[in-house]
């Protein structure tokens, strides 16, 4: 039995054992995080009780502030324009360090490679993890590789861990945004999934939009030397969007988000591209952009600051917290109306990441 | 061209990018070697320098020794006698820190899922990671789950990252053997690797041996209390066997080592199946037990702890470290002689761990 949840109106359907796990459940959107909630959460049962919701945790080391990231990435495909899954991988793992506010300090790299896998392709897809971590300025300390037969995994998958110092300043969590806080978007969204996508050969149309993935680490280290705890939460939109992140914000903190259409940053060629293919550009994912909640008062000097860095140039006010609608995210159309912002429920574009 | 390498009597072939990476990349053993040498560590560059060779990593963070591992595990069967993939995957990380003389702070764990794989397998799977994380007294404090397509992985897949705070009296590493240093083993071999083996339904025959999949950690942290840098390196022989540890740790530390044959312990079932399909049991994968070389006057405090542990309660002298033959383990045989023990040139046991 099911019943309707009350904040989102939504009616959770509870996994049950006789079911298989689809696609959706990877989306990073409504399914995955009732796969957390329903089946990991309670079977990790006390040892993940700490926080295993989380895309990072905060950890204290004998006084040290630590923080753990780990991500799997099976993007397809492999390289892409703009990045590869190499470049990705590093990225996506500093950035979720980025979003609790932390430095990297170190990364640990696992590959599951299929049998057959051109030694060409491992050599450019570690050159590439290579030169990203060093870009990011993080070494790649240890490592693994496991080789599985042909057929049994599609190439290679990577998963990238991160340890990183958090900087003494930031105090940022998904559940602190307030009402009257701001919301902020560091630059246009939807390169990353829209380039994917259009790589695939199956597509039958090429764009020339190029991934933008990248790292962040910077970008927060200079807001944070900004604003420091004004600044209350921070999401990268990947997997699910700007809209999955928001929701996400919205809920853990108990607030709802306003957003206006017109000040979200779509570039032409993404726009035409979720038009054909009947997406939402909220709904994309994006490897090289962050939202952020700050206090009012920091907004402009964070957007400053943001704006002063090549990650951060083209930063946008995109909204406000308010109290009204706890959980939920509104747009504030162009039209002057006003529409839910939801959680994507399955999975729009699979391997995105 | 290849050259004949002067210490090992052996021809390795460069590997070009013609080639396709091939089961026995993943085996631990030699061809892994070569792998990371030819291919992983030159093109990681500048970011692989401090050590990605290693199993795991240490790092001073303000001041505070930390000890950073990671393992994808990709074993099949999922589930088999003593074991399945969620507690090798604790078990396994949990281990390459205490092979550090570390004990575990927290972990992480990611999920590749392949569509259709059962909800109920994943919560089996997940309640074992816990069950085992709980057992082991660390917490699972993030993760992430991707999903892929039918038939672009098999099954599930699951990469564990650990954290680790050195313990302060241990100063392990694999080169720090010295001639007269005494080799213990914690207990018998090859139990892992034929379970798993003998679990795989083409193989025809059954056995009633289960797996060894076991945490280290207080078993390391008992022998470290008594023995403290008298401990001079540890291994956990898993892909690629006791064989390989000892290659490895006599290489690193251009050392010879000698192993008595009548010290072995191999149990019967474990030697009868090994026979059968001819393999050596040094070259099976354990996944509960340790090597461990340390200095003469330690080896019978150290002997005397481990035997104190249901870990190590069948630990045994297994032969001495000495200055001939560096680089090079010998087994000094029942019948008086002596024979090479090498390193595993291939893959014995696919998808072992």
């Amino acid at each position: 039995m099911s019943t309707v949840d009350p904040t989102t109106g939504t009616c959770p359907v509870p996994l049950v054992d006789t079911e298989k796990v689809m696609l959706g459940h990877g989306s990073g959107g409504q399914l995955s995080a009732e796969l957390l909630r329903d089946v990991l959460a309670p079977a990790l049962g006390a040892a993940g009780a700490v926080g295993v919701a989380e895309d990072a945790a905060v950890l204290d080391v004998d006084g040290v502030d630590l923080v753990l990231s780990t991500d799997s990435f099976v993007v397809s495909p492999l390289f892409f324009p703009g990045g590869d899954i190499g470049a990705l991988a590093v990225h996506g793992t500093v950035n979720d360090l980025a979003m609790m506010g932390a430095v990297p300090v170190a990364l640990a790299l696992a590959y599951v490679i299929e049998e057959g896998f051109p030694v060409a392709d491992l050599r450019r897809v570690t050159a590439s993890v290579g030169a990203a971590a060093a870009a990011a300025g993080v070494p790649v300390v240890t490592g693994d590789t496991k080789v599985v037969g042909r057929g049994a995994a599609d190439g290679i998958f990577v998963t990238t861990t991160g340890i990183g110092r958090r900087l003494a300043r930031a105090r940022v969590s998904a559940a602190a945004a307030r009402p009257a806080d701001v919301v902020l978007l560091s630059g246009p969204i939807g390169a990353h999934g829209m380039t994917v996508l259009t790589a695939r050969e199956s597509l039958g149309f090429e764009t020339e939009i190029a991934s933008d993935t990248r790292p962040l680490h910077r970008l927060v280290a200079a807001m944070v030397g900004a604003a420091g705890p004004a600044i209350h939460a921070m999401r990268d939109p990947t997997r699910g969007g700007v809209a999955s992140a928001l929701n996400e914000i919205a809920a853990a903190s108990g607030v709802g988000i306003e957003v206006d259409e017109h000040a979200v940053p779509v570039p032409a060629r993404v726009a035409a591209a979720c038009e054909l293919l009947g997406l939402d550009p909220l709904h994309v994912a994006n490897e090289g952009c962050l939202v952020a909640i700050t206090a009012p008062e920091a907004a402009e000097p964070v957007l400053a600051v943001m704006r002063a860095r090549p990650e951060g140039r083209q930063a946008v006010r995109l909204g406000e917290v308010v109290s009204e609608h706890a959980g939920r995210v509104l747009m504030r159309t162009l039209l002057g109306g006003r529409r839910v912002v939801d959680m994507m429920v399955g999975e729009q574009l699979p391997r995105i990441c």
